[in-house]
């Protein structure tokens, strides 16, 4: 797709997004909300809803027209991006909680919610109506389709597994106190399969598989067979570049290190050091310091993380692909639209 | 009801609860969650729970009773009491949030959750998992039941109105800046009808309705029409005896004048007030010096409030019965369901 079209791509769903924040809006107008709460409503909507990259909303429609031949009408491309919206929205959702709970300073070029001006702690309901925001649209457009129970349990269930994998996260990587026992390759896979996976990768696949008619419970255990590796190699992916990517290129200057997060590179660093690599990791990870940072940098390089990644990269491709390649089509099922995630995810570079 | 048995009601209702905590812990088991993890989301949930009057829960039981002609079996009150657990639930969602953006300190007799050691901000994520574990608890007791579709609709109309609520009320009582022009008899009807009315009032009524077989939309309509006054009657009495209530009587130290809230007898007084009580009000309400609360009381008492909230009492109850005498029972509505919850916060104290 050239850069033309991918923004002509991305101006038509934003499209879809003002539709439905109107019809939030309407909601609470309707309720009679004070006019000030109505803006406090939407301005919490705009802020935090659309400024993202959009891949996981926009590749519910791609996976839907996939799913369709690649033929789809104006109404189900609306239909297709509603969801992606309610995507977009349930990120929304956990994105302004994360940065509250991080102590985030930006997020997407711009202060965090919680950092502007009289909204402080007020950011925890704003965040709770974002998530309110998507089972009234999902109401107002799915409430008289056959899958409509389907969506709402889906929604209700990758969000528990989201906070099952965020609160792992909490308490694994405290800022304040540094304990690289409690980092591990396990403890890692849990966090990035709970915490990205299923609602980045699973969720906007299973969103178009309904829609589509292909609610067979095999079907999705199928799709997350495929997509939760491959959720999983994009976080590890998203770690290693932290680390070992230029700033020019990834576009931000990663902080892995520095914040103590149970990144890929020091659970692999982890397993793999002697005694005296381990008193290096001990002195130095988690330390504000760019000093440490950099020495952490430095044995990375000795412990040759970069040449460890890329044969986990060959070897989750190859995984991967073998698990798309036993796809049956006559299931309603196409391999290709795990294949656009794979080229996706495998060619990225920031 | 004598004191034994509303005690043996209340431990027959909590007996209900480990078993669905039990339910959610082995959900996060099932998901290979980390030991420490799994005990994290137990004590949050024990903490925040069980451990308030657990009036709304209970009603629903006892609503449900009503409905059914007074004789219920074990299997049937353990589904209506599930349910009341859901409701308790969403109340501790809320009330976790609440104290965050309140900056309370304790809560029914011991500290907020969030100020617990090693907690803080990660009580944000707790919150979002005691609402997911309702959706969790849902699915697994009333998927196959035709009203299954309408319970999740409920619970999330309900949610979004209470955030509703919430918003204007943070909105309008703003600690930092007193300003009494936000406040008004409007604006504190709007609050506690959305923030406190819709899920304590009409919620444990309409579950209780749909596990009955009433999901009539004009049947759902006349218990909003008669519980969310009723509700509003209780907000308001709460707010006459936070100002008016003997400490020994409601049990704790009324602050609403110290905390700016938008309570009725403020918003009363301000309606009433000449130029010379307003300056009274603007000058001393919402400050954290004893003397100026003091100086508001008196007013309060100048202004004859309190009779004032006698009059509207007794105006809030006639008008409640007339809407309850006209229930229809051939609906499969009992008067007697909503004369339980009238006879409840007409007849208290604290």
């Amino acid at each position: 797709m050239s850069v033309e079209d991918k923004q002509q791509a991305r101006h038509k769903f934003q499209a879809v997004f003002s539709k439905i924040s109107n019809e939030c809006l309407d909601y609470l107008k309707e309720n009679q909300m004070p006019s000030e709460a109505v803006k406090w409503f939407d301005d919490n909507l705009q802020y935090n809803t659309p400024g993202g990259k959009l891949n996981r909303g926009m590749s519910v429609v791609d996976t839907y027209s996939i799913l369709k031949g690649g033929k789809i009408s104006q109404e189900e491309y609306e239909r297709a991006a509603i969801l992606g919206w309610c995507v977009e929205l349930l990120q929304a959702y956990f994105l302004v909680a994360d940065d509250m709970m991080d102590g985030s300073i930006t997020r997407r070029g711009q202060p965090c919610w919680y950092r502007q001006p009289q909204i402080g702690n007020i950011a925890i309901n704003d965040a709770f109506m974002l998530e309110a925001a998507i089972y009234h649209i999902l109401k107002l457009h799915f409430k008289k389709e056959s899958y409509y129970v389907n969506l709402l349990e889906l929604f209700h269930d990758v969000t528990f597994k989201t906070e099952l994998g965020q609160l792992v996260d909490l308490i694994t990587a405290d800022e304040e106190k540094v304990d690289l026992d409690k980092f591990s390759l396990d403890k890692h896979h849990y966090i990035v399969v709970y915490k990205t996976a299923f609602y980045s990768f699973y969720l906007p696949v299973a969103l178009a598989m309904f829609m589509s008619g292909l609610s067979d419970e095999n079907l999705h255990q199928n799709a997350l067979d495929v997509l939760i590796p491959l959720g999983e190699y994009f976080q590890v992916q998203d770690d290693y570049l932290d680390a070992f990517g230029k700033p020019e290129q990834i576009g931000k200057i990663g902080t892995d290190i520095e914040d103590n997060k149970c990144s890929w590179c020091v659970c692999i660093a982890l397993q793999l050091a002697n005694k005296e690599q381990r008193k290096v990791l001990d002195e130095n990870y988690g330390r504000k310091n760019p000093e440490q940072a950099d020495r952490i940098k430095a044995l990375y390089s000795e412990m040759e993380i970069e040449s460890k990644f890329k044969s986990y990269e060959k070897e989750a491709h190859d995984r991967i692909v073998s698990l798309i390649e036993k796809v049956d089509e006559k299931s309603g099922m196409r391999k290709e639209a795990y294949y656009s995630f794979l080229y996706k995810v495998f060619g990225r570079t920031k």
